[in-house]
C-alpha cells in the first residue's frame, strides 16, 4: 500500500461536468433512427414532443453538438452526490494476488442506490422548465422509480409512477421509499388506464410486465394536461445524462496519469455502461486513444453477445417508436434472474451501434457466478453491489486473475452502478443456495427474433 | 450559494485521526467505575477479561490517557469509507428561509449503514490480534449486528449474532446481509443456550428481548473456548472508538475556521453522541470554548430527561456489571418506537456524567414529529436518514427555524448517523398516518426506577 494512490480519489465539487459529452457526433455511423411504427418513417420532434418533454426531444435527436451544457440548477443538485468517488480496490486486488489494478467508480452513494438519479434530475429539471405539472413513468425493479420520485421531490413536480405488480408486492420498501418520497405509485396493470383494464380484462389476475407499465406510464402522459412520460434507460438522452459518469471517471484518472487498459460495464438497457465508456469511446473514434471496453449482461438475457441488429418495438405493448438495436425481440421473456434491470430484450441504439462497430466487446455470464462474485466483493472491499452491478465485478475479477496468470499489471476501471440493499432476497436465494441459472436454447430466441417487425432501413 | 464552503466538506486520508480522543482524561469528575454485581466492588481487568478481549478492557479501564493510538490495520480499514463527508445543508437552509449554517456528519454512506462500523472494526481487530477464533453479539435492529458481521468478514473471524426474535422474523433483510457477510445468525431466545432454553420455558412463544439477546451471547462466548462478547454501544471503548466522528468534524470546521455554537445529536446508548462531541466537550472542560451541546432521546425512552443518576443493571438478564448511568430501570420496557437504536434503559456513564455536570443538555422529541423532520430532509436534501438520526435532524430543525426568528446566523452541526433504508415498515406507518406516539407516565418511570439495585458508590 505505499502507492500514492488513494484508496477513493475524489474530485472537488468545482470538477463536476458543466457539459455532458455527446459521443454521437463524433461516431462516424450514427446510431439508426426512431421509426413511426405506422409510417415506417423516422419519428420527427413533434411527434415524439406528445410524449417527451422537448428540451429532451431536442437532445435526443441531436446527433452534431458533442458537448451539451449542463445548466446549473441540475449541477448544484448533482453537488448533494457528486463526484462520485473513484475507489482504487487495494483490498480485492491483495486478496485475488493479482498485479493488475482495479479502479471502480461507484454511484451507489445516494439514496435512490444507483446511477439513475444522474438522469431522472435532469429529466425532471427540463419537465419543471417546460411549465409541466408532472412526469409518469413505469419501474420494475424500483431503482429508476425511487430516482425520479427524489428528483420531482425537490423540484416541486408530481410523480406517477406505474410498478410492475409483481414488483409491487414483493418489494413493499422500494415502494414506500418512493411514497416517503411524495410520489403516487401504482400497480400495473391497473384500472385506472384503459390499457390497464384492457389487460386486466384478457389476462385475470396477471401479475404484470414491465411491457405493459410502460404502456400505462405512456397512456397516462397523453391523457393528462401538462404531464409528460419520461424513461430511466435506452434512450440516447438517457446516456447521454449519465456520461458524467465517464467524464468524471477520466478527471480522475488523469488526475493520477492513469490509463486503463481495460473498462468494464453492465448492459441492461445500456445507460449506465454508455456513460461510464463514451468519452473513452470517442477518444477511440477519434484515434486518439485505444481500449478494451466489455460490455457485460446476463446469460439469461443476452441481446448483445446472442440477438440481432434490427429494428424493433421498444415495449411488448408496441405503442413506442420502433428502435434499431441488438435485441431478442420484444416478446422475449427473460427468466426470472434477479438482476431486474438487466433483463430488457433490447439494447441502447448508441451502444448497439459502437458494438456492431467493433468498438466495445460484450460478454454473458451466469446469474450464480455473479453472486459469488458479489459476495466475494462484499465481504472484501465492504460494499454490498447491487445484482446489475456484480455482472460488471465479476467480469473485472476474471480479467484480473488473467493477469495473475500472465504477470501484467494492468489497469481495470469497472463501473460499480448501486448498491444491492433492495435485493436481499435475491442474496437469500443465493445464501440459501437455491439460485438457478438459465440460459435460453437458440430455438427460444430465434422464436422471439421471428416476431421483430420487418423494416428496411 | 456564492458562499466558499462547498456542499461536502470532504478530508484526505491523511487527515483520518491517527489516535482516538479519551475525554475521561480530561474529566474532571470520572464516570463512575462498573461494579461487580455480586460484591459491590469495581470490576477488575482479570474479571472483565473473562468476556471481553483483554486489549478492550484495558481501553475501558483507560481514565488517563487523552490519545490512544488507532492501529494502522484499523486506519486501513477505514480507509475504505473514511472520512465521511460534512455535509453544509444549503437545501435546508434555503427551504427553511433560515439565517443559519447547518452542517451534518454523514456516517450512512457504507453497507452497515450507520457509524457501527467505527468501532466494530477496532474490536474485531483486537479480537484477531489476541489470536481468538470469534466473537459474539446480541443486535436489535440489525445495524451494529450487520457492522460486526462486516469487521469480521475482513479478519476472517467467526461472528455469532443472536438477534432479537421479533426483528429476525420481522426484518429478514437486515439477517441476509449479515449472512451474505458469513455471520451465523441465530433467533432469540435460541434452544442453543441455557439461558435461552430457560427463557423459552418459562415463556413459551416470547418474541424475545435485547436483555436475553445480551445474556444468550454473553454464554455463547465464555462457553466457547477462543470467543469474547462485543457491544455496539454504551462502553466506554465504544464511545472511544467513536471519536473518529468528532475528531474528523473538528478538522473539517477548522478547514473553513467555522466554529459551531450548537451541536446535535441522537442518544441511545450514547457512543454516536459521545463520539461526536468528545473533542468539543474536551475543550469546554478544559475551559478552551464553549458550545452548546444537545442530546436527543425519544419522548417514549427518555433516560436523559427523566431518568435518574444511579447505579443500574445493563442488561434484563441481570448477568453484566453494574454500571452508574442515568436510566429508567433495566425492567423499563419502551413502547414500540421504531428508532430500534434508541431504545436501551440507560446511557454511557462518560455521556451521563457529562450531563451530570452540565456540559451537555437534553432534549426528547416524539416520534411523529420525528418523521416528519425525516420525510421533510429527505426530499429537500436527498438522504432517506435513519429514524434513531432523524432525532438530531427534528431538533437542528428547530433550532435553525428559531435563528430565523432571531436573526442570528448560529452554526448548527448534527450527526447524522445513518441510513433508513430498512427501516421502511416504519416509514410505511408514517405514510399510511397509522404512526403513534408514546409518553410513560411518572407512575411508569417511578415503578421500573424502584427496582435499580440498591449501591453506595
Amino acid at each position: 500500500m505505499s502507492d500514492t494512490i488513494p484508496y477513493k480519489i475524489y474530485l472537488s465539487e468545482s470538477e463536476i461536468p458543466t457539459a455532458w459529452y455527446n459521443v454521437r457526433a463524433d461516431m462516424k455511423n450514427k446510431p439508426a433512427p426512431l421509426l413511426n411504427p405506422a409510417s415506417g418513417k423516422p419519428m420527427t420532434a413533434s411527434e415524439l414532443e406528445k410524449v417527451f418533454c422537448s428540451e429532451l426531444v431536442s437532445q435526443e435527436l441531436n446527433d452534431t453538438d458533442a458537448w451539451i451544457e449542463i445548466p446549473s440548477e441540475i449541477r448544484d443538485f448533482y453537488k448533494m452526490y457528486r463526484p462520485s468517488p473513484l475507489v482504487r480496490a487495494y483490498c480485492l486486488e491483495e486478496a485475488l494476488g493479482t498485479p493488475a489494478h482495479i479502479y471502480y467508480k461507484f454511484e451507489g452513494n445516494n439514496t435512490s442506490g444507483s446511477h439513475k438519479l444522474n438522469s431522472s434530475i435532469a429529466q425532471a429539471y427540463y419537465a419543471k422548465k417546460q411549465g409541466l405539472k408532472g412526469v409518469t413513468t413505469e419501474t420494475g425493479a424500483g431503482q429508476w422509480g425511487t430516482a425520479l420520485s427524489m428528483a420531482c421531490a425537490y423540484f416541486g413536480l408530481d410523480c406517477q409512477v406505474y410498478m410492475v405488480k409483481v414488483s409491487y408486492e414483493q418489494k413493499p420498501f422500494r415502494r414506500e421509499v418512493m411514497r416517503t418520497y411524495g410520489a403516487k405509485v401504482t400497480p400495473s396493470p391497473s384500472m385506472t388506464t384503459e390499457v390497464g383494464r384492457k389487460i386486466n380484462a384478457e389476462f385475470p389476475g396477471t401479475t404484470g410486465s414491465l411491457g405493459c407499465a410502460i404502456s400505462e406510464a405512456v397512456e397516462a402522459a397523453v391523457s393528462q394536461e401538462g404531464y409528460r412520460y419520461v424513461l430511466g434507460s435506452v434512450l440516447s438522452q438517457v446516456l447521454l445524462h449519465q456520461t458524467v459518469i465517464g467524464l468524471e471517471t477520466k478527471t480522475a484518472l488523469d488526475k493520477y496519469n492513469i490509463t486503463p487498459d481495460i473498462i468494464i460495464g453492465c448492459a441492461g438497457g445500456g445507460s449506465n455502461l454508455g456513460g461510464l465508456i463514451s468519452p473513452f469511446a470517442g477518444e477511440i473514434i477519434r484515434g486518439e486513444k485505444d481500449y478494451q471496453i466489455i460490455a457485460v449482461e446476463p446469460a439469461s438475457c443476452p441481446s448483445l453477445t446472442r440477438g440481432k441488429y434490427v429494428y424493433d418495438f421498444c415495449d411488448t405493448g408496441k405503442v413506442c417508436p420502433l428502435a434499431k438495436m441488438y435485441t431478442l425481440g420484444s416478446g422475449y421473456i427473460p427468466a426470472p434472474n434477479h438482476a431486474g434491470g438487466l433483463r430488457y430484450h433490447g439494447m441502447s441504439s448508441i451502444v448497439s451501434q459502437l458494438y456492431d462497430d467493433g468498438i466495445i466487446e460484450a460478454r454473458s455470464v451466469k446469474q450464480t457466478e455473479v453472486f459469488e462474485a458479489a459476495q466475494k466483493f462484499a465481504r472484501i472491499e465492504g460494499i454490498l453491489p447491487a445484482p446489475e452491478s456484480s455482472h460488471a465485478i465479476k467480469v473485472a475479477i476474471d480479467e484480473a486473475l488473467k493477469c495473475k496468470e500472465t504477470g501484467e499489471e494492468k489497469n481495470i476501471v469497472f463501473g460499480l452502478t448501486g448498491t444491492g440493499y433492495f435485493d436481499m432476497v435475491a442474496y437469500q436465494s443465493f445464501n440459501d443456495g437455491t439460485m438457478k441459472d438459465y440460459v435460453p436454447t437458440d430455438e427460444e430466441i430465434e422464436a422471439s427474433l421471428a416476431k421483430c417487425p420487418k423494416v428496411d432501413a
